[in-house]
């Protein structure tokens, strides 16, 4: 089993970035968190690295759902969407597949909510 | 296997916040996102919930090493720690236990750096 639900796209990385926020937002998530991780590592550890987001995305009525049913789901929220630039005018996308990460939880009502929102990453993932 | 290591705390929610911040930093987590769950639902969807907050962990040198162990580990970076008030008093902490989230990545030097922080997260937990 996979753990994300992934996509390459030619184009800038800006321009990526800024489709893959549109492709959620079309889908119901916000975009929450929003991690830098170039500018992180250069900043913390003078290391260069890739550029290399970290989108943290969520989608209020499903993640009410889930701290409904699952009071500490939140270690496992937001859900992330990474895009990362490959190189050579490729960029790829990648969100979490929900469920995956939350196969360890042993909680039925969880299950079908994150079957929810893997269907909708999936969705903003073939759209971008 | 549970997914989260926790402890339960008397004290005010804020406290426990500040405590648990200093505690990451003691084992050299900064603190990257912080999420209001509370604030945000109330914005989002007019809802009443009970103080519970989010707070992305990121030790850098770790997270630069899964970085190049695995390129889409960022789906799943930073680890959690929640914050969530219980009522009476009462506060809990839970921390994402990186290993429960990391078994669906069939990767062993991930799985290493995993243990790693996982044990880290305890002691923070512990320390708390």
């Amino acid at each position: 089993m996979t753990y994300y639900f992934r996509t390459e796209i030619t184009g800038t990385f800006d321009s990526v970035v800024e489709r893959a926020i549109a492709a959620l937002k079309a889908h119901g998530f916000g975009v929450l968190t929003d991690i830098d991780i170039k500018q992180t590592l250069k900043q913390k550890l003078d290391v260069d690295f890739r550029p290399y987001r970290i989108l943290g995305a969520c989608n209020p009525p499903l993640a009410y759902r889930a701290l409904n049913a699952e009071d500490k789901v939140g270690t496992m929220l937001p859900c992330n969407l990474i895009v990362q630039d490959l190189g050579g005018g490729r960029v790829e996308v990648a969100a979490i597949d929900p469920l995956a990460g939350m196969q360890q939880v042993a909680n039925p009502e969880l299950t079908v909510i994150a079957s929810e929102v893997a269907t909708k990453l999936q969705l903003v993932i073939d759209q971008i």
